[in-house]
């Protein structure tokens, strides 16, 4: 961060009066512009016993498996966001979302959120999914079939492992962690 | 959002190769600038059967009644932040932090998460609390003289009504909300 995004000038990395922590201000219009993290927000889609995962077909971690997650946009909420990437990602609709992973991340300044989420079969008899534009496959998984050493985030290995041991016994609590 | 922040050169709004919505991209050095929802977090503070709220001592609603809350900064987890806005604004410690609402509000680009939180007393014979810089006054109130009239924000409205109706039952589970 260099220029004002506002008036094109330089910023000056100082502490505002009144605030205790370092800040881009313009040496120009003096416009405060702080940085805060940011909100990946997806599902961990469940069917019967099995659950569904991406195979990344884009950087980073391109061929990984991941859970459908993404950025969270502007003018929507947590729960939209988390069913739009699950649908971009995966051509799934999801239902009776709960939320179930909020990780922090402050190293990369991220919070990454998670809810479980039922593939909905309302509509169709087969649970529809296919692989979306960021996805090179997408597939049902056992327990015991999960690719443990191919998952593409720490966050997902976390999601799934508290997920397979609360599903011993059938509770599920928010789980909260940093990592 | 006029000009680049790593070239300064002018931004123009279009939706990149890929993409699917409108962003701000520089005329020059390509950058995409992307805009995301900012979190704000904080706590619910209860001792007995009291709960903790700050009058506002800055805009906007300067004079009103709010929970300690405000932005969460880069480089902290969620709880952190939220432990963070009300030493800062109610100068008390807090302990387990239970996640209980989370409020998306498209319209302004937020997210509101407000952790369930038990005034800290093990250190201290009274529950301590004070005016920090951005607060007025910190009071402690029993549900019946919750200044319904005088609160700041809406999700501080909801998340109240929310908290005295299920602590009637004694179960608070995660409540999400889109306001």
């Amino acid at each position: 961060m260099k220029y004002c995004s506002q008036c094109g000038m330089t910023l000056i990395l100082t502490i505002p009066e009144g605030d205790n922590r370092e800040r881009h201000v313009c040496s120009g219009c003096q416009t405060i512009h702080y940085q805060n993290p940011k909100i990946v927000t997806g599902t961990l889609p469940v069917i019967g016993d099995k659950i569904l995962l991406c195979r990344r077909a884009i950087e980073p971690r391109y061929g990984l498996w991941t859970l459908p997650a993404g950025f969270m946009e502007n003018g929507e909420s947590v729960l939209d966001a988390a069913r739009r990437e699950t649908w971009e990602e995966a051509c799934t609709h999801t239902c009776r979302e709960q939320l179930y992973m909020m990780i922090s991340q402050p190293c990369i300044n991220q919070v990454c959120m998670f809810y479980r989420a039922e593939i909905d079969t309302r509509y169709t008899e087969e649970p529809h999914f296919a692989a979306g534009q960021e996805s090179l496959e997408v597939r049902l998984f056992d327990e015991q079939d999960i690719p443990w050493d191919k998952l593409a985030f720490p966050t997902i290995t976390r999601t799934l492992e508290l997920f397979f041991r609360d599903r011993i016994n059938g509770k599920f609590p928010l789980r909260e962690e940093s990592l």
